[in-house]
């Protein structure tokens, strides 16, 4: 089984598709394509109908989107352990994966993943609006399941907002009491930190995704 | 269980929400609301918190977004049997449908659903690469399952595309043989028959979903 992904320093898309592996050690083979050089597309287009990553390979079978990856892993690896098991529980985690899936496109746009940097930025009024949705949401999630994941156990929710508590952290986003718990237990676990570490080592620059001022 | 949707001449995400119920007979009161009106938000805020459509609400469950909905009437009342059987089938039958959840934009932006009205309309590249891709998509489904679903039987990702079948006649798209059968199927089917006929009652106009040039 192959995943090939993006940059690790900016690629949130290839960070949901690829947590799941790294957070129940599943083995997977990793490519890494440089975002948006020639290579990329070269190499996609032969395995993708939309040259995007995370695309993952699992012999015959190609899935194309992150969210589709982590249904597939969950069914055909893990036995349906990845959503929560209560249904009320899994209707919640998949409609607020979902919100992330579709959503969030003020936030998306104007504070893109970068790992490594610490920024400043002033936001639009409706980004601002997104990150007061989340952070109520996580807040809500924290009431219910103190110092847990947003639904106790590990879930594919917490694949989908990963990237928005790195984002948080580089722009230096204020948030409530639970909500910065859970974005430092998100940040803290061992997967995100493998993540962080290997974007570290990364030296290319996508000038797209280097938004606000330096701090 | 009730499902609010919005005008059905104009809301897409409702239809997809919407369809899986009338495509099973699957008892579900109909709650619809006029899009973008004070009684919209008052009535959707006391239930969900995104304040859109189409949601779902069964006893203490609330569901938020369409693929969510999707997933959850699938999994709880029918069986898994609106995913393909064939885990290589639903593979890409996930990935078909999240590439719809979360893309498309162009197309989107440009060709709002507007059942009732047939329009001409000059589009922009992205959207014109966009139709493409469906059409190659839908074009080889077909070949594969020949004047069936997408993927034989109907299955999420018919519902995740049946509101382009509707944009495609609206805006007078041409497409390629077998894309096109796969539209009339779309069309001609009961369901959608029914939403058709519940949308062509409708009266409200709203004048940001009215685009192109009157036939």
């Amino acid at each position: 089984m192959q995943i090939y992904i993006g940059n690790q320093n900016y690629s949130s898309w290839s960070l949901r598709g690829w947590l799941i592996f790294a957070q129940y050690n599943l083995e997977v083979e990793v490519i890494k394509l440089p975002l948006f050089k020639p290579e990329f597309y070269q190499t996609l287009k032969a395995i993708t109908p939309t040259t995007k990553v995370p695309t993952l390979v699992d012999s015959n079978i190609t899935v194309w989107d992150s969210l589709a990856i982590l249904e597939y892993i969950n069914e055909c690896y893990l036995n349906g352990q990845a959503w929560p098991n209560d249904p009320s529980h899994r209707a919640k985690a998949r409609a607020l994966a979902c919100e992330m899936h579709s959503g969030f496109t003020a936030l998306r746009n104007e504070m893109p993943m970068n790992c490594r940097a610490t920024r400043r930025i002033k936001l639009s009024e409706t980004a601002r609006h997104e990150i007061e949705r989340i952070d109520q949401m996580w807040s809500q999630q924290m009431s219910e399941f103190p110092e847990e994941w947003l639904f106790g156990e590990w879930s594919i929710t917490d694949a989908m907002y990963a990237p928005i508590a790195l984002r948080f952290q580089t722009y230096q986003i204020s948030l409530s009491d639970l909500a910065s718990q859970y974005q430092k237990k998100v940040i803290n676990s061992p997967a995100i930190q493998r993540w962080l570490n290997e974007a570290s080592l990364e030296t290319d620059i996508v000038q797209e995704d280097e938004a606000g001022d330096e701090v």
